[in-house]
């Protein structure tokens, strides 16, 4: 038994930040309805990678999740999601803030036909707040937060984090948020509202970077790929390419020191404490590190430093992790037969809860492939259900 | 009433990935019994920035916790712990895999305690697999999971994410799982065993980036802070800076073009989808965008596309965003009054749950500011208290 099962979830969310949070729902056993425009669908269906015409971004993202499609605009389409609602635990939206009220389907209307639902939405800035009706994409929520001033190198501009995290991690504390809404209304009885927000949740994340202005009065610079307290700790060139290491404590040190042949300088005044280390860093003891690490290669230096303890990465590219007999033994990818790709391989599930473990059981659906399945299920007939379609509302 | 009220968690996490994931559940109300090293605790508590010789860092992260100190290697500091395990629900650890069985309280000998403890670890690699041994720091992780690779402009190194979010993002993602544990265990009386790990994590968020190599057998590649698959939308110079802009659609294209006053471009073959856009956007389309952008300062600029309803961003650094009315608005910096800083602000709670917010209704505890008081709760005389203090147990 998954631990959602039983709960359903109506999922009105597209692109990637909500349909994030409904798959990690859907994994552990929540029956997601999705709820997409007639002949359209999420506008993810046209994201890349595609094959067959077919989007890959759509069937990693929605696996586990049936397809309805519902013209929301329409009377019919309304009346149909609220008997949906009725039935549900958990309903999910990534509108603009705002758009739920003017389809009539707002926090209120919803909770009329279900008093104890949990109504979870994301947004850009949040449901309050001078910026809340502004439309925002992940890179200007990365900008507004801070966190592409404090990643990067000090010479070249502010930077993005590659994949969207203002999406993922805003649909992942969704995801948390629904869990503790449904442990509280399992012991409460109650429903309630939730909301997050993508700046709000990468200004989150900052780590110390808030208090060290908070409280410290600093604003926190780009450091490049070096720890700015802890040294050597950096990316570091090695005889084929570019590999990471972490000298974290005293022991680390006097161990590199040895593997580097120098172990005079365990007690350099210069480097003997990680204070001083991280004064004298740039440029010579990163130097010093790099006369040593560039006469290894990656591989080299990977067994070496496995052996004596000092946290050491290659830098993979997508392709390396991917194939990595670790990742691997993790089952961190995992194969779906797609209806329309065929058999692929999708990311898989990193939280591994050992009884009750998370599961692909399906691949992503078609759109509107489940609607006539779902419709029937609230009582609506054949005749009713042909015409629906005639109509375009579903 | 909060969410997780009447849950205790016996917290032996410390450092960032672990002390995150207590902090969701301390912010949402579980009783959150920190369990540190006499007279040393928490590394975190030396981690910067300092003030009157205190850790801010520690500060943030530990908020709404208690304090209590106990030697893990000694019989009674042990027999303590498995004390307060039997009154508890979940325990969390991130040591390295191993540990818990060595100092004698693994997932068997906590569960002959309470058969239906909820056992939650962190690990950089997870507990199986060829890596599972090895120590690991957030960057190890970052390099692993293939997010470097796509971070960062490619003509430059890969870059590491500014903060630790191989840390931050495992600690959001056990939370969730914990969540998911407890409501499993509401319906079915029964506790597990859950792990996830950093490299798992950060893999589970590169977006498309792991289909692209899986099913269209591509391998992704660094593109600075342009979207690959989007054009125009990117960072662009400025009057007086950078900023961000994401043009979506090509209605906000239309309007764009409008706004540079070059109306010619909205039909141009060059420009007219966002595949054409996608194809000449280096370095044509960049330059058309910035001879225009760089004529008007952010402020200015932000003032006109939020009028057109093109997403754009300033890019502000953590004092900027920190200050930012829209996340004052959202309440995302708390004052808290800690007994060794003084009244300091840290970062508030991102996840919304209107009926039951989270609070941050305590500081940071001192390094086992209420030890004395868990030990009488659990029936141990002033006498007995005051022996393990002269033992150095607790």
């Amino acid at each position: 038994m998954k631990p959602l099962a039983g709960i359903r979830v109506i999922d009105l969310t597209q692109a990637y930040s909500g349909p994030f949070c409904t798959m990690h729902l859907a994994d552990f056993g929540a029956d997601v309805i999705k709820i997409e425009r007639p002949g359209v669908g999420d506008q993810s269906r046209t994201w890349g990678p595609m094959k067959n015409d077919y989007s890959a971004y759509y069937a990693f993202l929605n696996r586990n999740k049936k397809s309805i499609t519902l013209d929301l605009g329409s009377q019919a389409g309304k009346e149909i999601l609220l008997k949906l609602v009725r039935d549900s635990d958990v309903i999910c939206e990534n509108f603009r803030v705002g758009t739920m009220e003017k389809l009539g389907v707002g926090y209120e209307e919803i909770q009329k036909v279900n008093p104890e639902i949990i109504y979870a939405s994301i947004s850009g800035f949040g449901l309050e707040g001078p910026l809340s009706k502004l439309p925002a994409y992940d890179i200007v929520a990365q900008a507004m937060s801070g966190i592409m001033s404090i990643t990067g190198f000090p010479d070249n501009l502010p930077t993005k984090v590659g994949p969207s995290i203002g999406d993922n991690y805003t649909g992942t504390y969704l995801a948390l948020g629904i869990c503790m809404a449904l442990y509280h209304r399992k012991q409460t009885g109650k429903g309630q509202r939730l909301d997050v927000a993508m700046v709000d949740t990468l200004f989150s994340i900052l780590e110390n970077a808030v208090v060290e202005y908070t409280v410290a009065g600093n604003i926190p610079i780009r450091s490049g790929n070096a720890d700015p307290g802890i040294a050597p700790f950096d990316s570091f060139e090695v005889k084929d390419g570019t590999a990471v290491m972490g000298v974290g404590t005293n022991a680390m040190w006097k161990k590199l020191c040895e593997l580097m042949g120098r172990p005079e300088l365990i007690n350099d005044p210069r480097y003997n404490t990680n204070d001083n280390r991280c004064k004298n860093y740039m440029p010579d003891l990163k130097s010093i590190v790099e006369d040593y690490t560039r006469t290894k290669t990656k591989v080299e230096l990977e067994q070496i430093m496995n052996e004596a303890g000092i946290p050491f990465g290659q830098i993979l590219n997508v392709a390396e992790a991917a194939d990595h007999p670790q990742l691997k033994s993790r089952e961190m990818l995992v194969e779906v037969d797609d209806p329309a790709l065929g058999k692929i391989k999708i990311p898989g599930i990193p939280i591994k809860m050992h009884d009750t473990p998370g599961e692909v059981r399906k691949a992503a659906s078609l759109l509107g492939q489940d609607t006539d399945e779902i419709l029937s299920s609230l009582g609506l007939s054949n005749e009713k259900i042909k015409l629906l379609h005639e109509q375009g509302f579903v």
